[in-house]
């Protein structure tokens, strides 16, 4: 599986999908922070993976992973991150959506195996 | 709200996430088949909106909202959809990921109103 997958986990957990428009694209603050928040987000229980993707156009997606809605209400709360989403809400958004939603069904397929859900 | 976004909807309804890695992101085919099958998901019943991002290095996310898990299904077995989904299988996607989910909970921030979860 290519490294910008999250890994494969069997449902249920959650996921925090987070739609946004940005408004600067090549802000390095943001890329730093972004980086940082990835990292922190890492050492948080209930951690399962991030991915996200951006278009030329600014419009893209960060998508969190998390074992229970407790373990997302956690990282919403913590300090540095919550600093964060205070720079974007001023900084880097025009327009954003959060959506907390839980994982029912997944499957995947994977080029060298063909493999579907059972990794 | 940027044209980038689905249309707000209060939840609950589901989402289907398909993060992939694309094999050939210029493929002039692969965009064409992406615009019809956007087209035909909108007359779908229980359809909602659609968004999508990929970034230069070809990983992206299409993610599709929808009233109903009936709704998912009966897309997954749309006959052009399915050979849509024959070729993305066969020449598109290096890998991908398809999660289902129920979406709990929604807020969005806009640019001009500051609103949230209540267009």
């Amino acid at each position: 599986m290519h490294p910008s997958f999250a890994p494969f986990v069997e449902p249920p957990y959650y996921v925090v999908i987070f739609t946004n428009q940005h408004a600067a694209p090549d802000d390095t603050d943001y890329h730093a922070t972004g980086a940082e928040m990835e990292a922190l987000a890492k050492t948080m229980p209930g951690y399962l993976g991030f991915e996200s993707a951006r278009g030329k156009d600014g419009f893209g997606f960060a998508i969190s992973y998390w074992e229970s809605e407790e373990a997302i209400k956690n990282w919403k709360r913590q300090a540095d991150h919550l600093n964060a989403q205070r720079r974007g809400r001023s900084d880097w958004y025009e327009d954003y959506v959060v959506r907390v939603a839980k994982v029912e069904r997944a499957y995947q397929m994977k080029r060298q195996t063909e493999a579907t859900g059972d990794e």
